[in-house]
């Protein structure tokens, strides 16, 4: 077993269906769209930092449209009661482990204020977005050892084009099914109108009890030395796309995560936070807009099945990648997470 | 093909897994649960009504603790607002065509008034619950066919024990991936405390596009002369147990029944109305209790990943038993549907 | 006592405030929207029916966005599910008496399908929105006396303009805080980007402990002959407005109606089916669109207090115009409402 | 105007209704809640921390059923979505504010390590339950003052019995419809079966535009040199109850202090955060409970509208408590707010 079998789902053979991947076949097919990784892998640590950036400009100031959906809420995410109350997101996204959410809140909050020095004086405050998975088994979580210099650079680094995924980031210390799990990322283009828009999902995959896994051939996959326990994972899908979308389409979107979540063997159990986020870049809201009543687009509702399709679609893939792409590994108190990639190598030697 | 290849899930194999069913696989595996049918099958007709009876008590006088989960609401079930407000229902539950809602709302005022008359004298009014699927494919759905007497008639003739599924009932017009669904059941055994509880479903399945349904096995099942259309179908899943839940329990449970759907390979369309009621039959709410505080049980939420995964595994057994017990059918102009279990025979012949 | 002290609110002097009202001071301020009412008032029955209709035009096929808000759900009001899923109404909204809403069901489903014969053939099917409160004291609920008739011609007689407030239509039996109430109506202006637009309520009142009522101006108001009972009633709060709103908008307008109700002195009684429709004539939704992506208006967020204040306010003035325009009445079994109207006289006599 | 005005809103009389208060009229009133505070002032800072403790042994070992719900989401409060998911809560109740939500989080995860070393190793982690409020017009809030330690020494400190309410630990810097708000508290008796049992509020005030102030006999208030802004603040509803309820109820309980707001003239503003948590000590979910069904003790459901009474009443007074315990302040850059003690000495000397 080496890390040299570590390739994407679709190398594996693993995926196939009708609809069209992006040129990068990942969240970054978002035009604007950015995405940055922290990766601490010292000692007993193996955890870190990704951070979503939906676009280039100032978040605070031009808000994008969003939702976020609970599948199954034993999660400490922070920031969903406002992003569904006004419908939008106002700063960078980001993921890490459980007990880093607070010092993520505050590098938020400083990074806002940094770029907007009104906050808290002469308008509101703001509302920093992070989201958590529970990496304690391989990695050191009570050293609490996320900074928030850390979540800076990971904010800082984000770029657009093709990023890593597997052990990286958020994802270094995350299992899933059993497996070494963590970042996956897939796309799907949707045209509409005779123009080419775009769905992409990014995952941190930390969900699924060992032997659950169904491939999407049938195939049921049990880990080498696999002991069957309960399921303490978690798992955040985060949807992007271009198309325009109100809050109420967003949330029907970020739903089918879901749907991609059970298609895998899941049934979002007790002790996972399961949690969606979509956002659409397709229109933005600016915090100084002065109209009162402003113009915006959305998609005809009748279309709506094409981005449920590929919601659902592209969290499989993104899982699958997230488990492809990461190679076996050992961490805090000698724990050991098999890599998929190499159950499937086996499995066609 | 014909009727004579209709069995159930199991019979073709389609079925594993670790969980012990039932005696009978049904939702009537719940003690005193009962289920009547009266099915229309004249000229362009093909529908009907069934009828869950949670106990053989006054359910008006013995609510039984209940929640209604919204999978995708394009749907006019009726009832639900204050199932999920007051955590009961009281009634018996009621499936039929969409356009069947409103009399079988009336059917059930008179069935409580007979029994209750201070119902919105001395006392408040009734709840009915009633939930639909879209027949208008196979039934001449305008024709508002359903009468009261039809629902009475399932209510008084619903009884314990086996029942019959597939092309019956509320099913007799419904269709499933673009072949002939309706009324199919599963039931698992979930030992606790040393004691074997239940959870039982019954669903009835008009959802899915053709070329989407995806066998356990992981066989992709395309019917023969499918027409790709938007799905415009529903399904209703009723999940019983006779293990003490509380509301939000029941809610969790219920929401589960939507990962069996996915499983399947539906991604819970637009047009669908996906909804899932759990109740429990572990305890009663008494409409004349004179206590103040009253002493009920609830199950340990440590344990309630077993029921999540008999929700999602009966879900995807009643579904395929919808099927497989469902020979093909033409109806309302000319218009037809294939058998599951003629393909399966096919497929093994 | 007598019939001769109705009046508006407004002539009580029991509303001040700085918000200016619509020409009508009702719902109909909203350009196109009708309202008609049916009474039945013989022998013990004292109901009726109340239709409300957001334009002139085909609503199958002109869909207006809206909201459903629970406030408190014990309550029988159908179509709530997909008004919330798809973000709008389809039907003309029909109020009547809780046993009536199967009936108004029936009514509308064939008031939809003659003039659009698709549905449920070459279309989906129709979701007819119906609200209901209890009016079993005054009224013989227990006859289920609206016809189909009835819910036709109070669609059908419905008319833009001033109308009949107080004990009239669906309001003929309904009681709130120990007095007569009913339907009653209020509206404001509101100023956006240097034009007119108006928010609109319409209710249907029948909440309220006797005794619990507070005016405006802080009197507290016991009805005589009153016997404290617990909350039984209900209320339908509809709000319409012309400024365009998604439906996330919509949402945190209708739940506003719940404030105007908090200030007169209900707490949203267990009893009590509290729900609120708010919807928007500012933009619709064509059932047949043949574009993907949609050009839509909506109001910036940072406007919204102005809504939110209306929404109160009108709440506030409509409830108190069902009392004031009611007179006493004696129905069913000899049961008696007194008239806040006489009550207001009296105590300035 | 001085601080020797400062009173309980009962000693000016502002208070009157049929329900009786606890012993402290204040939260505390339910045995064994502790209540702390640490308070920040100093240049530029008027800010602080309040915990409440819902018992005096180990939270994440006995955790409490508790409900939050979202009045107004405006907000930034954290551990919602796992309270409401697993109907529990499992450390001290955090109230600071808003920018320090982060500190608080890793704060309370310290907290519930040191006395529970197995969270995120043998067992899953744990959910810090923080809420806040925007005191940034009389605090220096982009600071970020608040330190661990401060939250460390509000859950030391903490104590049953009374404590000192106004302008003192999260609510130093807060201001309410214009004038100085803060902490305040309030407290009913609810007999059942025979026995007294307790319902408790406390509230961390920060709303309210200035003018709209309503006081229960009906008097508009409106503060010296007010200027007409947005509201921009925000309110946290702590209701407690030694009464046993199920989350539902909790949630239905919680929805009431709302309606308090209300009545105060609020309509809960678009910038608002308005969010309360009911909690119940009448049981307790053990962590390690090895049964496997539980036997609890709920409300009967027809007697809540006791609580729901109860609910709006003490939010109602613990407003007011906050005000009129709050002498008038200066702050950041010389803000300053009058105190409605003073306003209520002057009126009525």
């Amino acid at each position: 077993m080496s890390v040299s079998s570590c390739k994407s789902a679709r190398a594996f053979n693993l995926i196939n269906g009708p609809m069209t991947t992006g040129p990068i076949n990942a969240i970054t097919d978002i035009a604007g769209l950015a995405v940055g990784h922290v990766t601490l892998r010292d000692g007993g640590l193996r955890t870190g930092v990704t951070a979503v950036l939906p676009h280039q400009g100032n978040l605070f100031r031009q808000k994008v449209p969003a939702a976020a959906h609970v599948i199954n809420g034993f999660g400490k995410s922070a920031g969903l009661v406002q992003v569904n109350e006004l419908g939008c997101l106002e700063t960078p996204i980001v993921l890490t482990n459980t007990l880093g959410v607070g010092t993520a809140f505050n590098a938020l909050v400083r990074h806002a204020v940094a770029g907007n020095p009104d906050i808290g004086r002469e308008t509101g405050t703001v509302n920093p977005l992070v989201f958590e998975c529970n990496d304690g088994f391989l990695n050191d979580i009570q050293a609490m050892s996320v900074s928030e210099r850390d979540i800076d650079a990971a904010i800082v680094t984000a770029s657009t084009g093709a990023f890593e995924q597997g052990s990286v980031g958020a994802g270094t210390g995350m299992s899933c099914f059993g497996f070494k799990g963590g970042i996956g990322s897939a796309s799907r283009v949707i045209e509409l109108d005779g123009k080419n828009y775009h769905l992409g999902t990014l995952v941190l995959s930390n969900f699924g009890r060992a032997g659950d896994l169904v491939l999407p051939d049938g195939r049921r996959v049990i880990p080498p030395k696999a002991k069957p326990v309960a399921e303490k994972g978690s798992v955040i899908i985060i949807i992007a796309t271009d198309i325009p979308l109100d809050h109420r389409q967003l949330d029907r979107v970020a739903k089918r995560g879901g749907a991609g979540l059970a298609r895998m063997g899941a049934y979002w159990g007790n002790g996972s936070g399961d949690i969606a986020l979509a956002f659409s870049t397709g229109w933005t809201i600016h915090h100084d807009d002065n109209r009162d009543v402003v113009p915006v687009m959305m998609l005809n509702e009748n279309r709506i099945d094409r981005l449920f399709r590929a919601a659902a679609e592209t969290t499989v893939e993104a899982v699958l990648n997230s488990m492809t792409f990461a190679p076996e590994t050992t961490g805090f108190r000698q724990s050991w997470r098999p890599s998929l990639a190499d159950w499937l190598a086996d499995y066609e030697g």
